[in-house]
């Protein structure tokens, strides 16, 4: 190992079952509500957008489900995905600590979105659907759903953000080029879009209306379900892999992280890298392991937000869960992250972070992108703005480490690539890339929306 | 192997010498000429533009090269690189060839040109030098070049064809992400540019316009030396690591091919990934090894060009050599796939076409096209135009083995990946890309302005 960059895997190293953390919180998640009565949702309340598979792992506190041999064999055209050690931007930052990241860059869409949309479409095939409707904002979601369904032979309906659709052409045209229908939302396709276009023509659009004219969709057509990316359980018992993986690799390297950090938007990347850890916490056996959340100031849920019930999406046509928010009528500045502009956060991580197992910090835009440039200048790759929200605070750290002397492992998952976010890079090199604080009063007013049910 | 997708190599696997196959030819390649004078042209002619090391390399007999240790260290940042096996495209083209890739696209700049541009750098930091100037047509030399220098902390000049600056400034912006200072070219830091400007201030610029002026700024800046991307020796010498890497893969998988596949522009790539196969061959270990260049039909250098000495490039300031060419005046029509539409061939590449070593074919964009949309919907990845041109190459040959019940094996190089070329799936997709037919009077007219030197 002596002068080693990356740890790979063999693929007959690669987990065979994803991590079910349900089956070791020694606290529960607090259950999804019905978005109207606000009474326990059952399985047959989500039996209209999701397979029953997926229903029953949303709420399984079996330890271990194992991956079927069809998503295996998928999974196996970018996994098991390399851990870097970082050894060049260590030498640049000047720091004793030993830094490494697990690299989801490598799969075809970019990023480790795949991961859950492989089992997603593999599972709705295997129930008789022909179709998947989704929303998305930036196009990591729509572009890892459209490969999915692309590899599965599903047809697949995507809702884009009319902003990002018209200011982000690539990410559509991937999309298409897999086999995708992508539309701008809001859109005449539905009839939540005819009346938000009846009432303003020229509407960019939103996360929150496009979600609702994909459940929309999803409802109306035969054959067609919804998919989701991020927040709900079974989305990050998939992405479970990751740190999997990372645990296997990194006992070859002779580590074990003090420190695991990523970025947090819905929580699903950070999640697959960190709760196979967390279960070495809750048994006892990493009890200094400190596990690190970061998000934007622009949309700071775990740092600024209530842990209450609130409605997943502006329309409130989606369940209701307990979770860290800053209201779902809060719209986020427009930060190039487009990752980080969830209202809530994943309800697993919500439960872990009010029992003090992981911590969360927050970071403005340009200090973001002078880290993650100075990491592309040592180690070449160009991260998504998103990711480099975890290198921020993995540069924090390191430099603690240079102060105190210590030499701390720091792992951190990088989520993915910003092949096509440059336009990000491109307005911080040019001095003119925004800061957003906390939006301390508008989040105030939002909280005030939130339904009153907490329990 | 039973059912896997990719063959890895461990890092101390990787190649840590490059192969030299002007070592084991039974046949000259013709010396360079002096663009002026038409002399020979000898040591002391090329060392204003590079450093000795590269010189030396460009004319050495010696079998193997070291590489040197700096240059594996930052290799290691991706190399070695993976081989896949493509069972699902196999599936879909029902096919019994086994089809094998190895993919480039993994480099932090999306290509195997850092392969070079790594060792270029690391040569001129050596011997001193603190500045490189290079052209750039569609930005994949450039960024690859301005990767290298970040790494090495040189100073780097990129002078990109002034179209491509327009419509590409996700290739600009990567370059600068890295460091590089970047100018639309004609531009007015050079005389050649500034007389061009002066001619036709709304040029859209030039590949030889581009070179003409990268040549210029490296004889007239202290410490600054100019870096070339393709065609020459030693730029083939330093992709012998992607063949080299492919042989022990495919030892691993227990194959040997009966084809090997690239695209070939200056012809780099595909002779980095062949020309260890060539020892095999001109050893007679190999009889039948087929080895097929592909090119576009827009720019037949090899399939309809002249095997004449000609210009490097418009301004006819860099040597002179013996190749196949299309003619240095020669304006191909403006195919999607940049990296095609160089009018010469490498030499080494030449000679061994002439000799029947190697063979050519050319395609048009939209059977191109076609073939690498069905590859992305069975593999994922979406790689750039000129590897689609493999692609398609690839695909007929597996189709002839369907008919022929043959089970051959391909192997084919991924030169790159198509993240900033989706434009060119855009027009595919919605029916708009144009197919040019070979030039043939163009071709004919431009080829009369040949220097009057032929051995």
């Amino acid at each position: 190992m002596s002068n080693e960059t990356k740890i790979l895997l063999p693929e007959s190293e690669m987990p065979t079952q994803w991590y079910n953390i349900l089956a070791d919180m020694p606290f529960s998640v607090p259950p999804y509500l019905h978005p109207v009565t606000f009474e326990m949702m059952g399985p047959e309340d989500l039996a209209p957008v999701f397979p029953m598979e997926l229903i029953k792992q949303e709420v399984s506190t079996e330890r271990y489900i194992p991956i079927p041999e069809e998503v295996l064999d998928i999974y196996r055209l970018w996994r098991p995905s390399p851990l870097y050690r970082a050894r060049r931007w260590e030498k640049a930052l000047n720091t004793p600590a030993k830094i490494y990241y697990k690299w989801e860059g490598v799969s075809p869409p970019g990023s480790h979105k795949p991961n859950t949309a492989i089992a997603q479409a593999y599972y709705n095939k295997m129930e008789g659907q022909t179709r998947l409707a989704t929303e998305t904002g930036a196009g990591q979601w729509g572009s890892s759903l459209a490969f999915a369904c692309g590899i599965f032979d599903l047809e697949c309906k995507v809702y884009m953000v009319r902003i990002s659709y018209d200011q982000k052409p690539y990410r559509r045209i991937m999309m298409e080029t897999w086999g995708a229908s992508v539309v701008p939302s809001p859109s005449m396709d539905t009839q939540a879009g005819r009346n938000a276009l009846a009432k303003d023509p020229n509407s960019p659009g939103s996360l929150g209306m496009a979600i609702s004219e994909a459940l929309e969709d999803a409802v109306t057509h035969e054959g067609t379900k919804y998919s989701l990316g991020s927040v709900v359980n079974h989305v990050l018992l998939h992405q479970t892999v990751i740190g999997q993986e990372a645990m296997k690799q990194l006992k070859i390297a002779g580590d074990y992280p003090d420190i695991l950090i990523g970025c947090v938007g819905g929580g699903s990347n950070f999640a697959g890298l960190f709760l196979p850890f967390v279960k070495d916490k809750l048994d006892g056996k990493a009890p200094d392991l400190r596990i690190l959340c970061v998000e934007s100031t622009a949309c700071p849920s775990l740092t600024k937000g209530l842990y209450k019930y609130d409605w997943a999406d502006v329309a409130k046509t989606g369940p209701v869960s307990k979770m860290h928010t800053v209201g779902h009528n809060f719209i986020p500045a427009p930060i190039h992250a487009g990752g980080l502009r969830y209202h809530g956060m994943s309800p697993i991580i919500c439960a872990l972070y009010d029992h003090d197992l992981v911590e969360a910090s927050a970071y403005h835009q340009n200090e973001v992108f002078e880290a993650v440039v100075g990491f592309a200048r040592s180690e070449g790759f160009i991260f998504a703005p998103e990711t480099a929200h975890a290198v921020k605070a993995v540069m924090d750290e390191a430099i603690k480490c240079r102060e105190a002397g210590e030499e701390k492992t720091i792992v951190f998952n990088a989520s993915g690539h910003g092949h096509f976010d440059l336009a990000a890079y491109d307005a911080y090199l040019n001095g003119t890339l925004v800061d957003y604080d906390y939006p301390e009063e508008k989040i105030k007013a939002a909280l005030k929306e939130l339904p009153q049910v907490d329990g």
